[in-house]
């Protein structure tokens, strides 16, 4: 590694040397190296997945933060939405090449309800326990939560229609494919408006940030696309051992792919909003959580759907389980309903954290046959 | 024809000269005569009587915006929404004597459907690709909604317990009557709410109009009353034809009653609602939009049910197919969500326009047996 | 009594002395003379227990409002809540012992949604009657209806997964307790959150009140806690002659224990909120709906849960009818739609009312076994 290479590194360096949190880097190759030795150690390789994929989120955060910090929190937080949802891709075409579709439908819902309830609701948590009353901007706030609620009702129809048919393969296939089409249509036109037409309503006041320093915009971008590749990596050793290792532990398959599975992918993400949360940046961390929510109903779901008439054993619909329907449509309208103000205070984070535990306790409890 | 009537009649005749879409006025007569000669030819009825009512809805919106010129938009708004729902009206009283319920039914559904979402949502687009942001009154929008909101519940509620009852027959007839006495007092008292005890909260601001000038009072009135006759005749050669018309194309029967019979029946109406959008009087478009929407579900749906124990062959109930109470539900909870701003832009108007657009590819994909 | 006790009362006495309402209070001993000599006369008792629960209820206003004048409104709302609820869950204990859930349950979502619709639509309607425009905490209506919404949730999900698993009474159970801990948690954590950490959001703007002499604070308490037993006792009479005597009037069973159960049992609150809104004190009035909702969902609903399982013959759940689930969640959704503004005129009030008419309508009309 020649000089200049070393003087753009060298933030990278001095930032794990301080943060005790990174030396956990080191379970990186330890995963890697277990899975090749010991294939068949689920539970092992679960707990070591999981080690490693927290201070790759936390390396994740400050890439992201370092670039926020020189393109405003609104490209920021779509930067970071964007690149953390790559974890949630990787992992469902992985599936989807197996034609494990419930999985894959099931980690689509559980990242929708976990980012919108349990990554909100803890950032207006950790924040409202530091600053009294905080406040964000609505605008953007309100435009997430309308994109989410679109997705909602797009995901709500074939679902619903399809207990009254429950013959029409056909139809079902055919729709799913054209709201695949459209949503993702109005996610590109929803780009078009924050980042163009409208941009002037979602940048957010610069917030000055003393004590920690934002890296060069070079490593920054660097870090941010090879830490994304690490965290695809583990998460696939994660996926793969995740099944049979929550049999150890005695939890039921739904719980582990709506809640576990979205909770561990979303790490990286929720690391930034928390970290944003604490420093009063709640425009980054309601940016992330929504447009996280809304990038995966709105891009990554329709996306896999088209891809799996490609890569897929058989075509995908958007048929979910009434259930999971049931509990995107109430975290959306929670969602909705809690950042209508644009203020928040600890208690907010309270009910929304309090809305995610009832669905979590439900599904832990869930006779498996009942899903 | 004496000079003082012509002298009268002389703008409407400038504005037929000056404006190439009213010269399709020709097909009103060329429909009638059709009708009288090939009775039996459908499509073509079908089509030659979609001409003709687009350049009547056209002139029924200059009529009333000269009126509106000269009362205030909130009255304007409300005169437009009562004539332009006498189409409905007429349409619907045809069909109840002939004892077609599910075509009233759905033609109910469809409007309340097609006013919310899709002429409200076309406002927005049209006049946020004119206007980079628009304001309008959002206390009179709220109100809207809420009234609304009470009939998609009062609409629920016999659906629903049906579902659970299905031998409660006389049950739903004793119900319905109730909930239609009940709707139609409510929409008396919010007349009596806007137009006297508040109505300082339901004008709007005066928007000066250059360019155009407003027509005399009584030629005014004189032609909102004479075109929503021919409204009327046009517009029952166009549901005998239309059923046997979307057969030649292809159209499913749910997809007809709901989308094209309501989007034909709304044209007058959307030809204001869509004119003063791009005038920048979003005021007049949203009192339009959700006005209507609202007096046919508060007022033209119950009074149905209470003449069909006068003129039709059996009662008729306020039961709908679950399939159209959920999306009468989703259609006023959007409207209601995105009018409580009383800000729009061109986006907004796309997501409005999704949802339509997500009702009206499933009815068009939807295997008729499972309507 | 010596002359210390006289001074204290005096001005208890001279309050009824003034107020023709309060000369019912006769109707107190009648109640329980006539309960021990005919105690198979339920119409009569009915009638009778009716009469006595008015004056009491007006009594219990004052006592509150005098207590509320010297602690603020968010106080004395809430001593307000406490104290009224002190019926209801005295009712629900007795039904408790005998083991009759249905009753308990029906009691529960029917003063939910009798607090929720009737009681906060009578507020505006009356205080609208008086006053043009009035305002009230936004904040704190917020926060009461984001309780509410919470609570619903929890209802929702025994009652929804309940049909999709009918055998699964131990995972309901199981899920009932976790939810009943639950909400008590949260409404201890609300409770500190208004009370404590953000209370200056929760206080309102001093109201001058003349001509009324709010009592000293030491009677004013006694009185509280005195009139409360007797409702209690008197409530006890009620129900246990309501259900004898509803036949006589012809209600079905569901209409009792939600509508007219839930009515009489919150007659002292009504009587605080009512008068509060003329007053246009909107604060108080909207503090006792709401939060009474709030404190019966999330406090003496999950109590009850626990308890049963030390005085019931058998453990409840909280799986409700779903009739009365959809109710519960149009109540609160409603009510949180209504709240938003912070602002209310009388046709606010129709429009809530009509929305209670609607259920206790269908309720009134359900035939028997539909329930």
């Amino acid at each position: 590694m020649d000089g200049a290479k070393l003087a753009t590194v060298n933030p990278l360096l001095k930032e794990i040397r301080h943060n005790p949190l990174l030396w956990l880097l080191a379970f990186v190759p330890v995963v890697f190296a277990a899975e090749h030795l010991r294939p068949a150690a689920h539970t092992l390789l679960f707990v070591l997945s999981v080690l490693a994929i927290v201070p790759l989120a936390a390396l994740l955060s400050h890439a992201t933060e370092s670039v926020a910090a020189k393109t405003g929190d609104a490209v920021g937080g779509l930067l970071n939405a964007t690149l953390g949802n790559l974890t949630e891709l990787v992992i469902a075409l992985a599936a989807l090449r197996a034609g494990e579709y419930m999985l894959v439908k099931a980690s689509i819902a559980g990242a929708i309800v976990t980012n919108s309830l349990f990554m909100l609701g803890a950032c207006f948590l950790l924040g409202g326990l530091k600053h009294h009353v905080q406040e964000y901007n609505r605008v953007s706030a309100r435009l997430q939560a309308g994109l989410l609620f679109l997705a909602t009702i797009a995901l709500l129809v074939p679902s619903t229609i399809a207990d009254a048919d429950p013959t029409g393969s056909a139809f079902t296939h055919k729709l799913s494919v054209g709201l695949a089409v459209m949503l993702v249509a109005t996610y590109g036109l929803g780009l078009m408006f924050t980042l163009k037409t409208h941009r002037e309503f979602f940048g957010s006041a610069e917030h000055a940030e003393a004590g920690e320093e934002p890296w060069p915009i070079r490593l920054a971008l660097a870090s941010l696309a090879g830490v994304t590749v690490l965290v695809a990596l583990v998460s696939e050793v994660f996926v793969a051992s995740v099944q049979e290792a929550a049999k150890t532990f005695g939890m039921t398959p739904a719980f582990v792919g709506f809640i576990v599975v979205a909770l561990v992918g979303a790490a990286a993400e929720m690391a930034s909003a928390f970290s944003g949360a604490r420093k009063n940046r709640l425009d980054l961390s309601v940016g992330i959580a929504l447009g996280s929510a809304a990038q995966i109903a709105l891009f990554v779901a329709p996306v896999l759907v088209l891809l799996s008439y490609v890569i897929g054993p058989a075509p995908m619909d958007l048929q979910f389980w009434p259930g999971a329907v049931a509990m995107m449509l109430i975290a959306t309208l929670t969602a909705a309903l809690v950042t209508t103000s644009g203020r928040s205070a600890w208690f907010v984070g309270v009910l929304v954290l309090m809305v995610y535990l009832i669905f979590a306790m439900t599904l832990y409890l869930l006779p498996p046959r009942a899903q």
